[in-house]
């Protein structure tokens, strides 16, 4: 599953959006030498806005519903920074994800799997990283999950 | 508005305190090829230490504050670790900010444009950088907001 | 102290475990170039997972344990990832340490002290970082502590 990501990611169903913009005094991403920096991703969909919180109002599938749109946002934001070709991308080095959880909430690797199963689908060995999971006290509006990322390219 | 950091700094009426030092076995920063990682900053000022809650007891632009604080001392550390030449400073890559709230708390992007915004003024398109903003369930000394930063120097 | 990391571990008692395996679609390091980025590692000892919430129902001594036993990890991890020479390690670079507690607990820079320390007396200079200490609401399976990493190699 050498290049071409692009077209494995339509045979999985997943049409990257435009690229979210940052809403402020910040970037989507920054590139250095080979590597990009992706903001925290928030897990925006076409139908709206993931939001919850994992132990009180939504499920652990849910919540990792929430990653993987969250990881399509990352993907989105990595093609933009290749300038558009998304075969550019070399590996996914790192994610941290963070949980919008209650303090008894333990299951951060399952919601988190949402989206390293999807990088894992959609980009095969390239999508193998290395990864954080943990509780946030709270996210912004309310989102049920956000994920930031390191990744690698040519 | 390329070099010239500090006299930017200056005529937005920002002095850089000494480096504040690491409190136990770690250092402040480390520097690995042209990039530095800088420790997680806290709001120390001339005036004391902001501590609160966002969500309990301070307001979202009490929170603001204490974000330019820990920005400001950022910039110190990375002054130190340019030798003292600020303008050695090629560009702030990444800031992660987490921000002491409460589990119903939203407003973590705007308690963090606080660390942006003065970026920004100060250091101009160098100061532009990728971030993530989310709350922590509670932090060292009660303070309001802790960043930690990459950047890269020349 | 250069070199031989591996014995000064054996003088201070400690032998690293066998690195343990990532438990999905993610990998416990990714190496680019000379840097190794280390996934979370729980606190897993030969005795078992060290659970718990500081401010709650462990003390800070206990938390510290529980981030000494992930630091152990971490380092296990980067022995693999040299391919089993860990005095290929050049030095620590960065942790972040997530520290599971209730919402007013203060003392998480002395519960990551517990990884820092050991580091430190591990590997002498090497063993000095940048680092961030934060709370998180909850963490995997309830443990009281998670530490992700970023290291140089040679």
């Amino acid at each position: 599953m050498s290049g071409n990501f692009e077209s494995n990611l339509a045979k999985i169903g997943v049409t990257l959006p435009d690229a979210p913009a940052a809403a402020a005094n910040y970037v989507p991403y920054v590139i250095v030498g080979d590597i990009v920096h992706v903001s925290g991703q928030i897990p925006g969909t076409m139908d709206g806005l993931i939001t919850g919180k994992l132990g009180a109002d939504m499920t652990t599938e849910e919540g990792a519903e929430a990653a993987k749109a969250c990881a399509i946002n990352l993907l989105a934001q990595v093609k933009a920074a290749c300038g558009g070709d998304l075969d550019r991308l070399v590996r996914v080095v790192k994610l941290t994800g963070f949980v919008n959880s209650t303090a008894d909430y333990t299951e951060q690797p399952q919601v988190i799997n949402g989206a390293s199963n999807f990088l894992a689908e959609a980009l095969g060995e390239a999508g193998k990283h290395a990864r954080s999971a943990v509780s946030a006290a709270a996210l912004p509006l309310g989102i049920a999950v956000e994920i930031e990322g390191i990744f690698q390219i040519k």
